[in-house]
């Protein structure tokens, strides 16, 4: 009789440890006990499914040529058992058992470990909202709440859906709900959407899309109640600030990790989650936890988050089977990194946001570059929104965020791998990433906020954030925004402030002693600050002081507030 | 008077040193001269502009806001003398002019300089091949080859195109010619397509889908002569092995660097080009070179390569005006990254192919893994290729190329982010890929690459490249091919080898000791040979010699010879 492995939750990094133990070391034998009714399956393929892209929900639980992952096939294929509607209840360390119970039938037994696996992932948050509990509530999270919630989007009494918060799950849902035809009202506390991925003002061009698509969003709002219709069914939620009519309300307001059985039985466990060591190792050597259950270690931070995700769950699961095994390996850490797409928009972040940073107490130094994703004369391109954050004395590249129409991926992916080697804005100037024409410009968005941060670095420039520009015009300061893009941009699109000057940046050599004072402080920008970075330069090559001459960041198509636009 | 600052050559690398300079250090006289009509142009954009993805061809020449980047821009907003129709003709490095020529009225005069930048480009290679000259042969470099070349195909006598070279250009140049009615031909020296891109066994895939859309392809073909139609134009391509009708030829043999400026003027030159130093420095140190005319140095190799490439040529006019203005930066140097879309297959590339790493005399570890970019649930998922190449005992990555329909520029930028850092495949791994079902699996196609690289290194699996089993067929050796896909995927595609024994992976546990021999090598196969691998570890644990069971690298999919196919 081989070692005993018990894995508690089957799946991602559960079956994932699983299989990878027993490929190298056929002579142990695993059992995974999981208390649904599946086993294995994609997750996060749920939201794709209720808007129509994975054709059946099986889809989610078979191999890619179509053979179900289910009991047998994890026994005749992977040589492993596995207990369905089995709930682990206790972990006895002393005597190495784990109490777990039917829940079909109630039926109790304990199961001997040699060596335990938790991989028991992550429950949707639930707070007690008064009439959290009545009908038309969902959730998404397991294969039954998307089976459920389907069902509910083609049985619905009305057409009036609410999303109770906006970070990816409840943002990844407006698009089968509005396909499907619902009116979509979407409730944040935090003043906008994607809080835990996105800085504020990275947040705003997205509002603005999803705005754009009629979803009804209630920022910095809260939900108090949930009304009855008189039959036990939701009509309205009710938030601090207004009531919005309800016949499906979906709450997303993030996950909690399933650490409860860790604590009971005395392990580690932290605010973010259960706490391994590098090695996916409990404070019992003999205990293991991956996936959604565990808190990650960001590598950029140094301190630990809550990041669950499947990708690195799968990681997890092949760590902790090398180390099941008796291999030793490690697994350094996450980034943070998250990608989705709301309706045409994309969004992705790696590393930290200029508000992670700070918390950390790093002192910082940004970049913000909205422009094409391609070459600005192929007919393909699209916009993208990209903010660099630095460590402002070393360069050292701490993250970004990334979005738009156009691509983000690849700058994703690519930062994430220079955040893994603890790479500068230097390192990213040297990455020889890519380029043609239908792909990608000559350089690489990504290249040009690298740069930008190294000429900040460098004293070639002072800038404002947009923000800080917004509360100086708010506290009525003396100061000139000078615009310097062509007449026939500012018909299109202007600031309505008193204090714009406009100069097109090729007469900026010739008019800027007549027409700028010099004891005024002068913030340049353009359509997205490159040619007023140009501007900047100018005016301290002609003698302005130095000091007095500012680059506001992103230029006009960065800035969040007041435009006027005539399109 | 500030100090002198010549740049020869006007289109990436030259205008960008310029600026960079300029801003640095406004005392700077600054002066570019450039031999065309044209200045700062996008001239990869050409072979889009020919398809109809560029509007007009001076969409190429003006700003994102649609100013012309011509001498009164240059003058105006970066502060810098342009001399078009000027080309450099000698160099007097111990009197520091240089000896120009005006190419419209042959006067020539002498510009002094402090400073020197060589930015002279690449030119197309033409051999003295007999008939080179007649009418109707075209290469595509400047912005006038793209302007004549556009005339021609809408205005030739037929609709026969040969193009010789499958390099990058011939390649983006074929779906312009086939939208334009066109039958394309392209004739190859070497015995595949894209040869400096991709291994051979890579190539196949792309060599099928092209050969699909109806382009005829003479790979391991030279052109001999071209034929004169008995009116000085081309009327036939001569190869080695056989004629074909030709009223439009394409000349995409590949550039070379344009250096014989600094060969006679005494500065080191290599095969690839002229050399510099990091500083981008020629062997003169008052004398710089930048862009296509220089030998890169690959970051990967430790070797230099010839990579001419806008990207590129951007970075090191960044570097030239830094140092020029008295920085001191240095660049350490490029990947050999690439990317092209081919009549919808994308294809790219980053650091060494297998081919090129044998060729430096470095031991290889692959690994070939052909699978959906996005999880197979998702309906818009689509096939990519990946081989990754990495070094046989430290496990550091050395290159990998990837194709197909599906995504490829995020991987292929996260590899050149993880070669900059000299990476291992364990790196790769723990690299924090973005994961979401509409980008990329929850384990990235990179990361199974890796993966499958690291089980080779730690012994889980010993395998067969492609052309090795094939070797072995042609031989008559007798061995065994285990096919362990499901019956339905056997009756779509098989190999049409006598020694394929097929039983479903879920029954290789019950059946092998029945149906297989002990005494002969079990070569495991499936669809992409990730079951292959379970079949293979199933099979030595059910005791066969571990020495004689191997895997076929990347399955039936990667398969590049004999398949029956019923679809």
């Amino acid at each position: 009789m081989g070692k005993k492995i018990l894995v508690i939750g089957g799946v991602a990094c559960g079956p994932k440890a699983a299989c990878r133990v027993k490929r190298l070391d056929p002579s142990v034998d695993v059992t995974i006990v999981e208390k649904g009714e599946e086993i294995s399956y994609g997750a996060c393929g749920l939201p794709f499914y209720l808007e129509g892209e994975v054709g059946e929900l099986k889809d989610l639980t078979t191999t890619p040529v179509g053979v179900p992952r289910d009991v047998n096939f994890f026994k005749a294929v992977k040589g492993v058992d596995v207990k369905l509607n089995t709930e682990a209840v206790a972990i006895d360390r002393k005597n190495k058992k784990v109490a777990v119970r039917n829940v079909k039938d109630g039926t109790q037994e304990e199961l001997p470990y040699d060596k335990l696996v938790i991989a028991t992932g992550s429950s949707p948050v639930t707070p007690p909202i008064p009439g959290i509990d009545l009908e038309g509530i969902y959730c998404l999270k397991t294969m039954e709440d998307g089976s459920r919630l389907k069902n509910a989007m083609e049985n619905s009494p009305g057409k009036n859906a609410v999303i109770v918060g906006a970070g990816l799950i409840g943002m990844e849902c407006l698009e089968p709900l509005l396909k499907a035809g619902f009116t979509c009202h979407i409730v944040e506390k935090l003043p906008f959407v994607l809080p835990a991925l996105l800085d504020e003002e990275m947040a705003v061009p997205l509002m603005k899309h999803i705005s754009s698509k009629g979803v009804v969003l209630h920022c910095g709002d809260g939900v108090e109640s949930f009304k009855d219709n008189g039959q036990g069914r939701v009509s309205k939620v009710v938030t601090e600030k207004t009531e919005i009519d309800a016949d499906l309300v979906l709450l997303a307001i993030g996950f909690r990790p399933n650490s409860q059985i860790a604590q009971d039985a005395g392990l580690e466990v932290g605010r973010m989650g259960i706490i391994t060591d590098a090695y996916m190792r409990t404070s019992d050597p003999d205990i293991y936890a991956g996936g959604d259950c565990v808190a990650s270690f960001n590598i950029v931070s140094g301190t630990y988050m809550y990041a669950p995700m499947g990708s690195t769950a799968n990681k997890h699961g092949r760590i902790i089977g090398n180390n099941l095994a008796g291999w030793n390996t490690t697994f350094s850490g996450v980034c943070g990194t998250g990608v989705c797409n709301i309706m045409g928009f994309n969004v992705a972040r790696t590393g930290l946001t200029e508000r992670d940073a700070k918390a950390q107490g790093l002192e910082t130094i940004t970049s913000l570059c909205p422009a094409p994703d391609k070459p600005h004369y192929m007919k393909g391109s699209k916009l993208i929104h990209m903010k660099m954050v630095a460590e402002k004395y070393t360069g050292r590249l701490l993250g970004v965020q990334i979005l738009g129409p156009g691509e983000v991926l690849s700058r994703v992916d690519t930062a994430a791998a220079i955040l893994k080697g603890r790479g500068t804005v230097e390192d990213v100037f040297e990455t020889d990433m890519a380029y043609a024409p239908p792909f990608s410009p000559a350089m690489d968005n990504l290249i040009v906020a690298a740069n930008v941060i190294q000429n900040k670095m460098d004293g070639l420039i002072s800038s404002y954030a947009p923000a800080e520009v917004k509360a100086k015009l708010d506290r009525g300061e003396d100061f000139v925004l000078l615009d310097v893009r062509t007449p026939k941009e500012l018909e299109q699109m202007k600031l309505p402030y008193d204090n714009v000057v406009h100069i097109p940046l090729g007469m900026v050599r010739k008019k800027a002693a007549d027409e700028l004072p010099k004891d005024k402080e002068i913030v340049c920008m353009c359509k997205i600050s490159l040619r007023g970075y140009e501007a900047a330069r100018m005016l301290k090559e002609a003698g302005f002081d130095s000091e007095k001459i500012r680059l506001l960041d992103g230029g006009i198509v960065a800035w969040p507030y007041e435009k006027i636009v005539n399109m």
